[in-house]
Parts: structure tokens; sequence; C-alpha cells
């Protein structure tokens, strides 16, 4: 693991948690992306060499949306930056880790991307993200 | 908020994520510490410029230990790094955050440190970190 991508964070309105982010890092979200697959808004602020994502639900049924009904609002995942996603996911497994994804998907901000199940990593939910070459 | 400076993660047995989050990251723990005025036995990973820090509760009692009653294990904070605490402090105190710690105090691995209410940060735990100078 190379660094912490990002530290996704769900909230129930991007643009109140957008305005409050900015206030809170100093700076403004340099994107805004919806991924459709996940049923989700993200947002991103740069801090360092990492990322704040903020998720915002479009759906309730969807990933995020099931999980501000069941915990609130608050850290969601953490994401960690590899070389080579699916070396890591093969290395991982062998480990005795859970994969949730057991090869990588096209994730927000140009990634490739995995998770791992929180039940084998102490309550985290884990992501792992490889930038994606462009084509 | 000049960079992620550690991910707080709350867990039951301090050994057994040792264990886990060596494998997962692929890097020993560099530091393990006790810090008595908060009930926890920390561990300290090296992520890029960023740092894994496992908290374990040694009493029941303590906020790791409500904390993990409550919600289970999982990510308990987000730590920022900061030039001046005290400035910082002041500045988000006029913006509309609600300080746990109006004022620094000691924290684990040389740090001055104050947390940020998670209520008026969607849910998450914000903790604000400064290097201690060396006296």
């Amino acid at each position: 693991m190379k660094k912490i991508e990002h530290l996704g964070i769900a909230v129930k309105d991007i643009k109140q948690a957008n305005a409050l982010y900015e206030k809170l890092l100093g700076v403004p979200p340099y994107k805004q992306e919806e991924v459709s697959s996940e049923s989700v808004i993200t947002s991103f602020f740069k801090v360092g060499e990492s990322k704040i994502e903020l998720l915002a639900s479009t759906n309730e049924e969807g990933p995020i949306g099931k999980f501000i009904a069941k915990k609130g609002e608050g850290i969601h995942h953490v994401a960690f930056d590899v070389d080579d996603i699916e070396a890591e996911l093969t290395r991982l497994e062998k480990e005795g880790f859970q994969l949730i994804n057991k090869t990588p998907k096209p994730g927000a901000d140009n990634k490739l991307v995995a998770f791992i199940h929180p039940k084998t990593t102490n309550g985290v939910l884990v992501e792992l993200c490889q930038e994606r070459t462009k084509e």
C-alpha cells in the first residue's frame, strides 16, 4: 500500500457537505462526479497526497443510502493506492482477507477499485485503488 | 489542513489487529504507546505521508471501550496535521464548528491534539494534530 488514496465520507446532502468541508479543509472541492453504477454523487478535496471523497446517495437502495439508513453519516471507507491491484487482491486473498470484489471494477476519479470485506479488517471497509491508464 | 496525519481505528485486541494490519499494509507497526489519560494502547503503521493508528482500550469506561460497545470495531477518527493548532481551533470555532477541546492537549506520538465534535462535521470525529516542539 503506497499511501492513503482517499477517505470516503457518507453524507446526506452533497451541497451542505461541500460547503462544510470547504470551511474545514480550507480548500474547495476540485471535482464532482456521479457514479451511476453505485448510485452516488462524489465530491473530492485534496489534502496533502490524499483526498477526502464525500459520497451522497442518489437512491435509498444504493450502498451509501443503506449505510446512512443503518449507521448515519460518517466515515464509510478508506482507500489505499496500489501499483498492481490484481496482484494485491491475489496476495490479500491468500493472506485470508475476504474480498468483496475478486476482480477490479471502474470507480470514480479514473480508478480501478476493489473492496475488502470489513469483517476481515476489524470493521473497516478497505478499498484498493489503481490509477487507470489512459486509452 | 496540511495532510491526513493519521486514521484512528478502534480494535478490541491490539495483538490480533497488529498482526492483521501488518499483513494488510505490508509493513510492521513502527511504534506502540500507551496513553493512560485516554485509557488506550496505540500502535502506528506508516502509509505514505500518513499513519494508521490502531486503538485498543485498556478500560471499558474509556472512550474507545465505549465506542466499541456502541458501534463495534472500525474507523474511529481522522486526524489532520496543522502548523498552528491554536489558530486553527480559533478559526474553526468562528466558522461554527463545535470544539470538544477548546485548548490542545498532549496526545500519542509526540503531538498536541484537539477534537471537533462529529455533529458539526457530518458524523466524522475530526482531530487536529500539531507536532510538539522538543523541550
